[in-house]
């Protein structure tokens, strides 16, 4: 049996920043696009970025199981060992050149999340974290915020509108609104595991969004809570192995406030 | 007289990159902040690179006149040459370490924008554009995204809500989502400025807020027009040397179709 232990972090960091250096300047291959969904696109660099960390993790940790954004095997058994890969979260940001896309790359062991690497090779930052031990931007230690005034936070929000109907859209947008007028002011910025790495790094205060999948927020989350902070769905549950939820993310303060403003 | 055509591009360019390598990570003055307003900062940062674009530009051009975010001396003669900068254009996002802030400069000649720079030190970015003579990145020719379905385009929105009441809060935000349902998704950055040279560039399609001042989108709009867009108020009228307005921007397409979205 797989055991976390044997899972390095030094090799995880490599591998991640392999494939980025191999896959993710490549603008052709960014601009080889086949649509999923509305506003939903996959490049010839998500799915290469996929296959070669998908392989060296294989190669060597051949027990693990794997699930990733661009595959449609993702009926893993959660009570093990499973790595939640998204190798370009910020597809979008991708093909539009906008400099802000990351290689998202998770552990999960009994459906919690227990390590965590982020890379944004625009800007050469590497987020990380193992749960218990911290997190960490480029090796030094990072903290939430400590804003403790929802008027002063600024906050991350997702849009999600994969198969959102036209009132959902309404409703979503009525609740944005409601946070904006609570908060100092808003940001989207197309990439939710960078949203949680900056929650985390304390660049922003929370972040939240109506529906996230696995491989957006596993690493991110661990980030969130081993840089202080607190992650949950709506609900005030914890996320688990949902493949899609809801989430809220921030410093305590924050996370704790923003549920109350947009469950109003 | 001053006249426009004294004015060096690779002046500007140098006055410019000079003020950031001196000012702009010096992140402890970035946390020396008064509050101007509602969510409205101003750093020792802003202060130190306006101060030290002003004066290195009236030692060059002393006949131009000078109008500014941070000063209170916005009374200038707009028939004849004025410049308009914004030292910190993401002030907030500076204090945030979001890596994402632009020095932003134009020079006016009769309220028309003649000349632009804006510098990105994160990326090393230098957006420039000179009137009738084309929009530049780093030197190279930018264009304005090919994109003519509003369903496809990626669009920038400025949250404007410097002494907005909550009723206009909630309208703005219905007026978002509108864009969001006929859109293919938003971005919200905090730098008019940089999202205006995105626009340029072709990373957005276009880009809009409800109220912005003049060194916010002085620049920014001349690069857009220079890079083949379109730029003006909700009205679809010039935006001329107006202190406040509100605008859109984008390729031609998406700037027109975007005003009869949110002006249903």
């Amino acid at each position: 049996m797989a055991s976390a232990e044997q899972v390095d972090m030094t090799v995880l960091d490599e591998v991640v920043r392999e494939a980025s250096r191999r896959y993710m300047f490549d603008t052709v291959a960014a601009h080889r696009i086949r649509l999923k969904g509305p506003a939903d696109y996959v490049t010839e660099v998500d799915s290469s970025i996929q296959n070669y960390i998908k392989n060296e993790l294989a190669e060597r940790y051949p027990d693990i199981q794997f699930t990733g954004e661009e595959n449609n095997d993702q009926d893993a058994d959660f009570n093990g060992l499973v790595w939640a890969l998204d190798p370009v979260d910020g597809t979008t940001n991708l093909i539009h050149h906008m400099h802000h896309s990351a290689i998202s790359l998770a552990l999960l062991d009994g459906g919690a999340v227990i390590k965590a690497v982020i890379y944004q090779p625009y800007l050469d930052e590497m987020f990380t974290a193992e749960l218990g031990k911290g997190a960490f931007l480029n090796g030094k230690p990072i903290h939430v915020s400590a804003v403790a005034d929802l008027g002063m936070a600024l906050i991350g929000l997702g849009t999600s509108h994969k198969g959102i109907n036209r009132a959902e859209a309404a409703a979503q947008f009525q609740m944005f609104g409601k946070v904006f007028e609570s908060c100092a002011d808003i940001r989207r910025s197309g990439s939710a595991s960078l949203d949680l790495a900056w929650v985390a790094a304390g660049r922003l205060d929370g972040f939240l969004e109506r529906d996230v999948k696995l491989w957006d927020h596993a690493a991110g989350r661990l980030l969130v809570t081993e840089a202080g902070g607190v992650v949950t769905n709506w609900q005030g549950g914890d996320l688990g192995s949902a493949i899609h939820t809801s989430i809220v993310a921030g410093n305590p303060y924050v996370a704790e406030h923003l549920r109350e403003v947009f469950l109003q």
